[in-house]
């Protein structure tokens, strides 16, 4: 199962592609969608949907993630990653992807087992359980792919707890 | 030149289609998209695209405009109206749309004169300048065409001001 993680941010969006098959796990590929040459709120929100499109076009992922968003932030910066979170969610939701938010403790949970790590831990992990790649990934792809290998890891987890919930 | 005016919410996204011929105002259709029913995020986002993507090819707007955020929201609707904004800025940007976006105080001013009108007032100032229409129109439709009715009356002078800047 192909799943899509991504790490919507208001300069760069994150994205990584994760492939699980049995137990083990690989990356298909991972980068960022760049927003900051554009001119307008209009012009980086239609880049960041193209952006996820053609990741979408390329690796035809079956599910995809995104982390909820953490409300302590400053109003301005909320703004600008919950505009970018809308357009991610309906470029997703258009294409008739199942989305999951999964929360930041729940992602670093995952991926080092504990929900405080810092984003250096989880950028080590990252590297340990996909393969460091050809050189260094940036922050945001990395935060990507943890978010992938979350929602990847968690998916028979939850689907049986869904299971069981319905079941009674 | 016609104008679509756009009140972005968490559950009823108003919009509003103004023309202007010379002096004379005319509503070309306003309403509502409605995203109550849909069961996730993603499935909202994505009729919230569709519905702006209906307006657009109904009505071919010049420009679109759209109120500015009101920071002192509470951070969970903060976050779904941003949500909402970015998905509407990703298809005007998509299509090549020039996007104004005003201030609550501007549109107000534009439309009843005073920039601390209240709802009720920006209503009745919308039916006085397109007429009331066959019956009552949602709170969000009259947003949106005192959004658009703000945007096309203050074109000319803002470019104008753009004009005399860049003259200098």
């Amino acid at each position: 199962m192909i799943v899509l993680g991504l790490d919507p941010g208001s300069r760069y969006t994150g994205y990584g592609v994760v492939e699980q098959e049995g137990s083990r796990l690989r990356e298909l590929g991972s980068g960022r969608i760049s927003l900051v040459s554009e001119p307008s709120p209009e012009t980086r929100m239609a880049r960041l949907a193209e952006g996820v499109e053609r990741a979408l076009d390329r690796w035809r992922p079956a599910a995809a993630a995104l982390e909820t968003l953490y409300h302590g932030k400053n109003s301005r910066s909320l703004i600008a990653l919950a505009q970018a979170r809308g357009v991610i969610l309906s470029v997703l939701g258009r294409r008739g992807l199942e989305v999951e938010e999964l929360s930041p403790a729940e992602v670093k949970k995952a991926v080092c087992g504990n929900g405080r790590a810092d984003k250096t831990q989880v950028a080590r992990m990252v590297d340990v359980l996909l393969g460091s790649g050809k050189g260094r990934r940036s922050a945001d792809a990395s935060d990507a792919l943890a978010v992938a290998i979350c929602c990847v890891q968690g998916r028979p987890l939850r689907r049986g707890v869904e299971a069981t919930r319905s079941a009674r």
